[in-house]
């Protein structure tokens, strides 16, 4: 059974401000929790009994049983689920290393927590391990992100570091932007190793972040030059261009 | 100044049920309402006198003065616009001889509203006319979906009808969907006439459409092989399809 305080606690992880004093967040949903449960360090797995019977190899520090009026009380979407968990943040190293000879993807100011959390999982789609925010992205532990992310959170590592630091302090690695003014993608070199960056969902890269990139892409719209929508949304443009540059590699 | 009835009426559809009887749907937002205008029948334009005065162009069978308390009011979003305009839903013709050499989109149960939005502005920059929906997909009128669009609708024609009687009336037409077992997308022909068919968010394409697809596509992870995300959202996965396709007609 699941005390009021408990719905409480869990309810007060909806908000950023109690998962940073926390250090916790929530993940709600059956596939979810049972991604995450065997990655991260489960505080509080809750669940119906068919549930825990059927998932019979999750440990968490504490596993509750609840009915599914206890979960919806605590769980935050519309469709009650059959399992919520309370995991710890994961604290992850990133280091300069890391960029070598690799794809990273970093993210600048992204606001909606559904787009950050559709990029996390494709960038696992693929194999981009790093994903790079800026400190003002939208927080990766916001339900509706760890949602979206489908569980990809468990795979791909996200860091939220000043990206213009970090971009000038390695002029050597190539960075990659996309710009209705920039180059043709397609006509391009893509390179194995650099960083892509996306901007903000209205705004796109902000001005300090700009004079860094190195390569400025287009997706080119169809046919060219057409009257067509002004942009793409964001995580439709992230998820173009990492096709892209995945196929290159693979020719 | 807007009254109790109107902000009644507005409030009302944001259901479908209203959308249906009256025939009219709900846009919001300055950018929005503004890119919809011209191109629709605007039964109602509602905004404030600034906004009006900055717009001097528009038309509508009734220009309302709001202030922002009652566009709040009216509005569904969370954040007060300037201007609310109510429509009239167009007619749009749809024939056979729509499908031949060209591009055409089909989504098959799409239920995530903001999924349809940004599939229709993404078929909007890839130069896609015509969408098509099984009769079971979600409104295109939804509030969500009109947001998401980003002002496409205005030009990308969406028509509901029953997917499986115009593909078995057509087995000319190349079928392509997307599967897990499909060839690699980038190893196949990719044709310029064709129907792209996305299936729904959890199931796919459903078991009744899917003996109907003649060319089933893969998008390859990577690396290959490696354990990942089981999946794509399904509005990344039309964006890698179609800027596949068009990346190849350009060549």
């Amino acid at each position: 059974m699941l005390s009021k305080n408990q719905i409480k606690f869990i309810q007060s992880l909806q908000q950023k401000k109690h998962r940073n004093e926390t250090g916790c967040f929530v993940a709600e949903g059956n596939k979810l929790v049972a991604d995450l449960a065997p990655v991260f360090d489960c505080e509080w797995l809750i669940a119906t009994d068919e549930w825990l019977a059927q998932h019979p190899f999750l440990t968490a520090k504490q596993t509750i049983t609840a009915n599914k009026e206890e979960l919806r009380k605590a769980g935050g979407l519309t469709t009650p689920q059959d399992a919520i968990a309370v995991f710890r943040k994961p604290k992850y190293e990133f280091s300069a290393t890391d960029l070598k000879g690799r794809l990273t993807l970093a993210v600048d100011r992204i606001q909606d927590p559904g787009n950050l959390g559709t990029i996390i999982r494709l960038a696992d789609w693929f194999g981009i391990e790093n994903i790079l925010c800026s400190p003002d992205t939208v927080d990766l532990y916001n339900p509706k992100t760890v949602q979206a992310t489908m569980g990809a959170l468990a795979r791909v590592k996200v860091h939220y570091l000043p990206l213009d630091q970090l971009l000038e302090s390695h002029p050597e690695i190539p960075v990659y932007g996309t710009f209705l003014d920039g180059d043709d993608m397609y006509q391009t070199e893509l390179t194995a190793e650099g960083i892509i960056i996306m901007g903000n969902e209205g705004n796109g890269i902000s001005p300090e972040i700009e004079p860094l990139v190195t390569k400025r892409l287009y997706i080119p719209n169809f046919p060219e030059g057409r009257e067509t929508s002004e942009s793409l949304n964001v995580a439709i443009a992230t998820a173009i261009v990492c096709a892209e540059f995945r196929r290159r590699i693979r020719q």
